[in-house]
C-alpha cells in the first residue's frame, strides 16, 4: 500500500529518503559485497558510518571539543541509571525537576543509587499540564547535577528556555526533541536521548557528555556501564548497534542536506504554529490545556469534547491515511507527533483533516 | 557488486533471504503504510514479530515452559555484568570456566560485583587450545552458578560435551553457537546470545533464563539492569530494539524453513569435517593447533608457514571473493567464521581455495 502519515510517539516517522538509502544497499552496502549489518565493526566501512556519524552531531549541534559523543544501548532508560550511577557517590545528591513520567522514571532510579532532591515539580492530580518557572525551583548549590527532561511527549509540554542552575551542570534527557531545534551546549555537562524519535531507529542512543562530567566518573563500576569504557574506545568497546547507528547516519545527512539545525527549527515553528493555530480557532472543539509558553513543538496533545468523538477521530484519521493519532495509554485523549522527519506537508494534512473532522462533528 | 563470501566472526553473514525480505519491505512492513522501524512498539504490527520470535526460539531450542526468552540491549558484555548482579550476593561466590577471551572478560565483572573461582582454565603462555575434562574442573558445590563460554570465537575451540556440575546450574555465553546444534537446556539456569553471529545483526542479545534463576535474582537493582523488570513485561519494559528484533525474526523463519536446529546441525558437522580434513590433509601446510575433540564448528582457525603466506592468503582471498578471513587481531592467523548462514557451499568454496593456495604456495 502507499505509505501512512506517521505520527507515532516513537519509533517514530523516518525520512523517506534515509529509508531508501538503507532499501537499495541492504544487501550491498556502497559496493562492498555485504550488507552494513554484515560487515565487522571493526571493518573500515564500518569505521567510517561510525566516525562520521559522530562527527556529524557535533557539526549539526555546534559541539566544542571538550564534550564527546557515544552511541550506547539501552535507550534513555538505561541512562536513568547509567547517570547516577556513574556521577553520584553514596553521599551525594542530584536535583531532579519533575515535568512527566519520563522525569519521575528518571528519579526513581536515582535514588536506588544515591540521593535526589526534587527541585520541583509540576505534577497536579497526576497530570502535568507546564515546566516550573525559574522562581519555583528549590535547586540545591551543592547538587552534583541537575536533571531535567527537555521535552515530554506524554503530556506534551517542552522547556523553550531552559532553567538556570547556576554552576550546577544541568543533565537533559533530549529523547525526543534532540536535533530539532537549536540549544546552546554549554550548560549541559550531559545530553543523551534514546534515537527512535527524532534520531532513527530504536537500539541505540546517543549520550553527550563533557569532559569535567567524564573525570568526575566513579571507579569500580561494571565495565559496560561505566561512560568512560565508551569514552575511551570511541564507542568500540563491544560491537556497537551497527545498523541503527547506520541509520541515524542517514537521518543526520538528511538534516544536513535540509539546511541543518537553523532550516529544522524554522520549520518545526511553522509546523507547531498551524497545528495549534488550528486548535485554539476550533471554538473549544479541540482543547489543549497546557500553558502556552510550555507547549510542545515534537508531540502536540489535545482532547475533543468526548472520549467517543477522539475514537471516531483515531478510526477517520487511519482511513485517512494518518496513523498513531491515539493518545498514550496513560492519559488517553489525542497525540499528533511531529518529529523533524514529518514536515510541513504532513502537518498541513492533518490540520486539514481536524477542520474537517471539526466542521462534521462540531 | 557481487556479493561477496563472508567469514567475518561477528556481525557476520546473515541469510540471503532474510536480507531480501527486509529489503523488499523496509518502506512498507507487512502492507501496513510504514517500514517496521517506524512502528510503535506497542503496535499490533510489532507485537506479532516481538512475540513469534520468542516463540520460535522456544520452538527451535525446545525449551520447556520454565524458561523465558528475553530480548535485551548491551550484548554479552553487558550480560557478563547483569549476570552476577542479579544472582551474586556480597557474599556469594560462582564458578568461572576460563577458554579465551571472552570467559575473561566475563569472569572480570563478576569479581567487580561479587565473588568467583576460577574452576579450570585452560590457559597456556596467553593462549587457548582445548576446553577442559570433566576431571580438570576444580568445582565449588556451593557456587550459585557455573559460567561457562560454549564456544571461542577467538581461539576457535568450542564445549561438544558441557561440564557436568551437578546442582550448580550452568549459565552459558553462547553467542557464537546459539541454534548452530541441539542442546539439552536441562542444565542451564542462564543461556544469553549476542544476535550478531547465529541470529541476527547486533543490537540485541537473547537471554533465556529458568525460573528458579529469575525467583533467585536480587531486589534493588537498577530496573534496567534486572532480569524480572524485563521477564515481568515481557521485554517491553522499554522500547525494544525493534528492528534487530525483525531481522532475527527472518532469521529464526529461515531455520524452521530449512527443517530446524537438527537440520542445521547436521550441515554445521558436515562444513566442519570438510573444512578440517583440508587443513589436516594438507601436508602441514595449514596448521591448526586446538585439541581436535575441541574444535569448533563455527571459528575454524590456522596458521600458514609463515605472517607472509597469512597476508598473502588474506588478499588473495579477497580478489577471489571471500570477505574477513583474518584472524582476530590479539593472535594473528586466519579465521574462517562458518556459522549457520554460510552453508556447505560457501564452505566448499573456501576449501577449494584452500586447496589451490597450499598447491601454488606449498
Amino acid at each position: 500500500m502507499a505509505r501512512l502519515r506517521n505520527y507515532y510517539a516513537g519509533p517514530a516517522a523516518l525520512p523517506l529518503e534515509a529509508l531508501e538509502i538503507a532499501r537499495d544497499e541492504l544487501l550491498d552496502f556502497q559496493g562492498g559485497g555485504v550488507s552494513v549489518m554484515e560487515t565487522s565493526h571493526r571493518s573500515k566501512e564500518y569505521d567510517q558510518v561510525h566516525n562520521e556519524s559522530i562527527s556529524l552531531i557535533r557539526e549539526l549541534m555546534g559541539l566544542p571539543d571538550n564534550y564527546q559523543v557515544l552511541f550506547l544501548q539501552g535507550g534513555a532508560s538505561m541512562q536513568f541509571a547509567m547517570v547516577p550511577m556513574n556521577l553520584l557517590g553514596p553521599d551525594q545528591s542530584a536535583d531532579y525537576i519533575l515535568t512527566g513520567s519520563w522525569s519521575k522514571k528518571a528519579v526513581k532510579e536515582a535514588k536506588i543509587i544515591a540521593q535526589a532532591n526534587i527541585a520541583a515539580t509540576t505534577e497536579k492530580d497526576g497530570v502535568f499540564t507546564s515546566v516550573p518557572k525559574q522562581s519555583e525551583l528549590n535547586l540545591d548549590p551543592k547538587a552534583v547535577y541537575c536533571h531535567i527532561t527537555s521535552n515530554n511527549t506524554i503530556f506534551g509540554t517542552q522547556w523553550h528556555q531552559f532553567p538556570e542552575t547556576g554552576s550546577v551542570p544541568l543533565v537533559a534527557d533530549m529523547s525526543s526533541d534532540i536535533l530539532s531545534r537549536k540549544i546552546d551546549p554549554s550548560p549541559f555537562g550531559i545530553i543523551y536521548a534514546g534515537a527512535q524519535k527524532n534520531l532513527g531507529p530504536s537500539g541505540v542512543a546517543v549520550v553527550i557528555i563533557r569532559d569535567d562530567m567524564l573525570a568526575k566518573c566513579r571507579e569500580g563500576l561494571p565495565t559496560m556501564l561505566s561512560y568512560k569504557t565508551h569514552a575511551d574506545k570511541n564507542s568500540l568497546f563491544n560491537t556497537p548497534p551497527s545498523f541503527s547507528i547506520y541509520m541515524v547516519n542517514k537521518v543526520l545527512n538528511w538534516i544536513k542536506g535540509r539546511g541543518g539545525i537553523e532550516a529544522v527549527e524554522k520549520e518545526n515553528i511553522e509546523k507547531g504554529t498551524l497545528i495549534y493555530e488550528a486548535i485554539d480557532g476550533s471554538g473549544g472543539f479541540y482543547k489543549n490545556s497546557i500553558a502556552k509558553e510550555n507547549r510542545s513543538l515534537m508531540n502536540v496533545v489535545f482532547r475533543l469534547p468526548s472520549e467517543e468523538l477522539e475514537k471516531k477521530f483515531v478510526a477517520e484519521g487511519l482511513q485517512a491515511g494518518f496513523l498513531g493519532l491515539k493518545g498514550h495509554r496513560s492519559i488517553g485523549g489525542i497525540r499528533v507527533s511531529i518529529y523533524n522527519a514529518n514536515q510541513l506537508d504532513s502537518v498541513k494534512e492533518v490540520v486539514s483533516f481536524m477542520k474537517e473532522f471539526a466542521a462534521q462533528n462540531g
